[in-house]
């Protein structure tokens, strides 16, 4: 059995979405964030980062959304959501993940955690100015040199569409016009059609 | 073939570690980042990021250390550089791979590169201000909990030995003292020995 640890608009969706994808069997654990639960003792023998997702498997814990993802593909039946077959195409699909990890998530982050990089009120106050320019720009990049169409990484579906979907979802909140975007837009719009999406999305606000 | 577009005293050395340690033949590309070829046109069409590495191999380009690490390590003969056929084990060295480059990696970056996050010039150094402790916080967590020995995943050497490697050489230019991380600094040391990592430090040199 498989255990998400997760909270609700975070990027552990991007998890949430790909396991409902899978059809395996799992259960999810909500991490009270506001209230501090990262940070409990309990929470931290899990994940000694404090931070969501993880998920358990049998053999232990994996953190990192772009492993998670990776591994939710390579456990599935019939290898549907990821090239598995195809080591060229799968690195194309971890360095989408991991751009949207280390350069994206990070961007973003800078508007509401910008205590981790600084402990000046004032220059954290700079780092939020600057989140809309920086998210606009790496979703211009996308949008332009990225997304194959219609999904991500082409004809097929997979978990980088469960992530871009996440990600994007924070494009508003950031001061960006989602519309600027047009075919990030248009793939929201058919992740929204879909039922995993959907069953994902109903959790989160359960 | 494969072409390896790197910078000297970057993360691209991990890749350019990984290069070595397969056997896969191979050539360099230097971009000189101090020179800003990494802006020109013609490095544009590689890498619209306008970043190191890259590396192109016959169907394309590319891009993001983890995912050019796990490519390596999946067209290595023998499966040499990765635990390829154990998806849970795979997982966990591309969730320490993602740690280093959506955390470290970054923590890094906000001593060197802070006008990515901020344009306020007194802002970027209170973000360079705080890079020794977040170093530290850093290598604290791969010492005490990632960590396994002799090598990063356990008795097997992996594409994460290179990429821990690359990272760890930044500390004493971050302001932290590596001999506060014993397992790390003795690591370092088993690196220093093999002959991939010399070939891939006289390269760097060259």
């Amino acid at each position: 059995m498989l255990t998400l640890h997760y909270a609700p608009r975070t990027c552990a969706l991007a998890s949430l979405i790909a396991l409902e994808e899978s059809g395996l069997g799992f259960e999810v654990k909500k991490v009270d964030l506001a209230g501090g639960a990262q940070r409990s003792p309990e929470y931290l023998a899990i994940n000694p980062k404090g931070r969501v997702p993880v998920l358990v498997a049998d053999r232990g814990t994996l953190t990192e959304t772009p492993a998670i993802l990776a591994y939710i593909a390579q456990v599935t039946p019939r290898g549907r959501l990821a090239p598995l077959d195809d080591a060229f195409a799968f690195a194309r699909m971890q360095g989408f993940n991991s751009y949207l990890c280390s350069t994206v998530h990070v961007a973003h982050a800078h508007g509401r955690r910008g205590s981790r990089w600084s402990d000046d009120a004032a220059a954290i106050e700079t780092m939020k100015a600057k989140v809309p320019e920086n998210m606009a720009e790496c979703f211009r990049l996308i949008e332009e040199t990225m997304f194959t169409g219609p999904w991500v990484m082409g004809s097929a579906y997979s978990v980088a569409d469960a992530y871009l979907f996440t990600i994007g979802g924070w494009l508003k909140g950031d001061g960006v016009d989602p519309a600027r975007f047009p075919r990030v837009a248009e793939h929201r719009a058919r992740m929204l059609q879909r039922p995993a999406v959907q069953r994902a999305l109903a959790r989160e606000e359960a």
